[in-house]
C-alpha cells in the first residue's frame, strides 16, 4: 500500500465506507485532482475498486485507522453508522475530519439529533426518549396514538422503525428494536403530504443549498426523486431557510442532506439529517452546475463551493433496485440506454438482491411530467 | 494483481496509455459500472491511479499485453501511437480492440491517412510523400512553397512539424525530422481562417456527431476551445458531413477527434484524425448530455450512444498549461475556484512542466463573449 500522502505530494481524501455514495465522492476527488482512500469491510467495494489506497477491515480497529489516516490528508465519511469514538481517535492523530466527530456524535444518535434541532426552535414531530416496555402510557400521554418507534442509531431505509397502534406492539417492538441498538426513541405519526429533501454544503466561509426535491419511496426506499419539488416558493424559501438551520445546529461543516415532511397543514418538519452525500441528491451529476459529490469533496478540502443551480429546469433520478438475488450485467443495464439522453449510473457492486441500490438514472429536461413518466417506466424494466 | 475479467464477472475494458484521456474515459467507465485496466510506461499514471488494474512496461513488451489482455474483455487507446502491430497482436490473442488495429494503421501513419482521406474524395491540403533531401524541387513543384514537413508519424503539438520556405530549411528539416521517424511528408501550407474540430462517435449501429467547435492554439498547443464555433449552418453542416466521411473512410469504429481548417475561401479541409477522446471534445463533459468520453466508452463496449447535444448554448474550454517546472498543488488550482460555476478538471499529473497540460476549465452558459473573457482570463492566473 502507497501512501497517498507521502506518494509525491498528491492531496488525499480518506473516505470511512465504501459504497456507492464514496465512489462518487471518489469520481469528483478525482477531477480535481485529488487522490483517495478508501476504508471498507469488504475488498474491491464500489468505491475500493477506484483506488490502489484500499484499506479492508473495520473501523474499530484502530491500527487500521491509524495506517488510513497516514495516508490521507483529511478525513470524511459516507455514512452516520460510525461510532464518533473511532472518528475522535482519528482527530487525536491529528487528522482532519469533516464533518467533525461532535457533528456526527449528534446526528448518528436520533435522539440527539432531535433535542440539538428543537433546542434551535427547528420545528421537528414530537418526540420522547424511551426506556423500556413500562413506558407506553407516557409516551401515548406525550405524542398520542398511533406513533413511530425508532433506534436512536443505525436505523435506515425503514430498518430500526415500527408503526405503533396498541401496547402489544410496542412490547414487540421494544423487544425487537433493542436487538438493532439498545437505545430508542419514539415519534408523534406525521400524516404528511410529502416528502422533501434538501442537500447543503457547508465550509467556514460558505454556505451552498441545494434545490428542494421530492421524494417518494417505495417499501420505505427511495424510489424517485423529483427535482425540483412542485411546492410554492413560500414552501421552497422555508424548506431552505429550514435545512440551513438544521446544518448550523449540529456545528456542520461538509455536506449534509436533510429530509422533511410537508405536513397537510403545509407546515415543515425535519425527519432527518444525514451528514454526507444522500440519495436525494443523486440528481444534482446531472442536472446541476457542481454535484452534490463535488461541493462533498470540495468542503471537506475546504475549497470554495460551486453553483447548486440546476443547468435544465427539471430533473427526474430513479434508483436502480436489485430485484432479485444475482449477478448485475451490462447488457442488462445497457437497455436503459435506448433513450439516447439517458443518464446511466451503475455502481459496480458485485451482487444484487431485492432492493438493493444498484444504480440510478436520471432524467434532465424542460417538462417534468414527461420525465416523471420516462422514470416510471424504468421501473419497470426488471433490469437487475 | 487480480483479472478483471476473472473478478465476479465485472466487465473491463482495458486502455492503452494511462494520461489524462485515458484518466477521463476510465471515469466514464465506472460511471457505467465497467472496470477499468490500464496499460503505461509509468507507474501511477494519471489513469493508472484510478485502478487496481494497473500494468506498468511498454507495449512491445508482449508477454506484459498478453496478461493485460486476460485482464480485459475489450482494448481500446488514448492515443495513436502505439505501433498498429501490438494492437494485431492483442487481436490475435482473441482480444476485441476498439478502433480495431487497421483502423490505427491507417490514422498513425500522417501520409496513409490523407491518402485514405483523397481516396474518398475528402478535402485535404495537397500533399506528397517524402524520400529523402533531394526532392525539394518535384515537391515544390506540386505542392508549392512554402509547405509544411511532417513526420509522418509521432507527431502532436507541433513536435515533427517544420515550416519550409527554401531550400536550406528543407534540407535541415529532413535531417531533424528524421531522427523522430524516418518517414517524412510535405503537404501544402494552408492560410487557414479558423481552426475546427468535430467529435464522431461511431458503433456499427449508430453515428453520433458532436457541435463543431474552434480551436485555438498557442505555440501548436490547444489553448482554447469555443463551442460551438462562430460558423454559418451551412459551414457547419458541411463540417459535420466531412467528419463523418472521414471515419468512414478508414471504418473507425469507435471514438473521433477530426480537426479540421476552414479556409479563407470558406472551404474545409481536414488537417488530421485521432482516433481517440479529443482536447477538442473535454467541454463535452460539462457542456453535453452525454460526454465524448462515455461515447467514447459507449463505441468501445457496442452500446447504444448517447445524445451529443449541449446542455446551454455555449461552452469554452481553456486548457491549464504547466508555467514552470514544478509539483502542482491544490491549493494553487483552487484559485479558480473564486467563480462558483467554473468546471475546473485536474489531471493528477505529478510534476508540471512549461506547456504540458495539467488540467483544463470549462465555462458553460449563455453569453458567448462573456464566457471567452473569463476563460482568457484564466490563462493569466499562472497557476501551476
Amino acid at each position: 500500500m502507497r501512501s497517498g500522502r507521502s506518494s509525491k505530494g498528491a492531496t488525499c481524501i480518506g473516505i470511512l465506507g465504501g459504497g456507492q455514495l464514496a465512489r462518487m465522492s471518489a469520481m469528483a476527488a478525482y477531477r480535481l485532482g485529488v487522490s483517495v482512500a478508501i476504508l471498507d469491510e469488504e475488498p474491491s467495494s464500489p468505491a475500493g475498486q477506484l483506488t490502489r489506497h484500499e484499506f479492508v477491515g473495520r473501523v474499530d480497529d484502530h491500527r487500521l485507522l491509524k495506517t488510513f489516516a497516514g495516508s490521507c490528508d483529511v478525513a470524511t465519511l459516507e455514512n452516520e453508522f460510525i461510532d464518533h469514538h473511532h472518528l475522535e481517535y482519528l482527530e487525536r492523530l491529528g487528522t482532519i475530519v469533516r464533518p467533525a466527530s461532535a457533528t456526527i456524535a449528534i446526528i448518528q444518535d436520533k435522539l440527539l439529533q432531535k433535542i440539538a434541532l428543537r433546542k434551535k426552535h427547528i420545528p421537528v414531530a414530537e418526540f420522547v426518549g424511551v426506556q423500556g416496555v413500562t413506558d407506553f402510557d407516557e409516551i401515548v400521554s406525550v405524542i398520542g396514538l398511533p406513533f413511530m418507534m425508532k433506534s436512536r442509531k443505525m436505523g435506515y431505509d425503514g430498518y430500526g422503525n415500527a408503526l405503533i397502534n396498541r401496547r402489544s406492539q410496542f412490547v414487540n417492538a421494544v423487544q425487537r428494536l433493542s436487538r438493532r441498538h439498545s437505545h430508542l426513541m419514539a415519534e408523534r405519526l406525521i400524516d404528511f403530504r410529502m416528502e422533501l429533501a434538501v442537500m447543503v454544503a457547508r465550509t467556514r466561509k460558505e454556505t451552498v443549498v441545494y434545490p428542494v426535491v421530492r421524494t417518494i419511496q417505495k417499501n420505505h426506499i427511495c424510489e424517485l426523486v423529483i427535482a425540483p419539488a412542485n411546492i410554492s416558493r413560500k414552501i421552497e424559501r422555508l424548506a431552505k431557510e429550514i435545512a440551513v438551520e438544521a446544518v448550523n445546529a449540529v456545528a456542520g461543516i461538509g455536506l449534509f442532506g436533510i429530509e422533511m415532511f410537508l405536513t397537510k397543514n403545509d407546515d415543515i418538519l425535519v425527519n432527518e439529517m444525514a451528514p454526507r452525500p444522500h440519495n436525494s441528491g443523486h440528481y444534482t451529476i446531472d442536472a446541476c452546475v457542481t454535484s452534490q459529490f463535488e461541493n462533498h469533496i470540495r468542503s471537506v478540502m475546504n475549497l470554495p463551493l460551486g453553483s447548486s443551480a440546476m443547468v435544465q429546469p427539471h430533473a427526474v433520478m430513479v434508483n436502480l433496485l436489485g430485484k432479485r438475488n444475482g449477478s448485475p450485467s451490462l447488457r442488462s443495464y445497457g437497455r436503459s440506454l435506448r433513450d439516447n439522453d439517458v443518464h446511466l449510473h451503475v455502481y459496480g457492486k458485485h451482487s444484487s438482491r431485492a432492493g438493493r441500490k444498484m444504480g440510478h438514472i436520471t432524467f434532465v429536461g424542460t417538462d417534468a411530467a414527461s420525465l416523471l413518466k420516462r422514470a416510471k417506466r424504468i421501473t419497470t424494466l426488471n433490469l437487475i
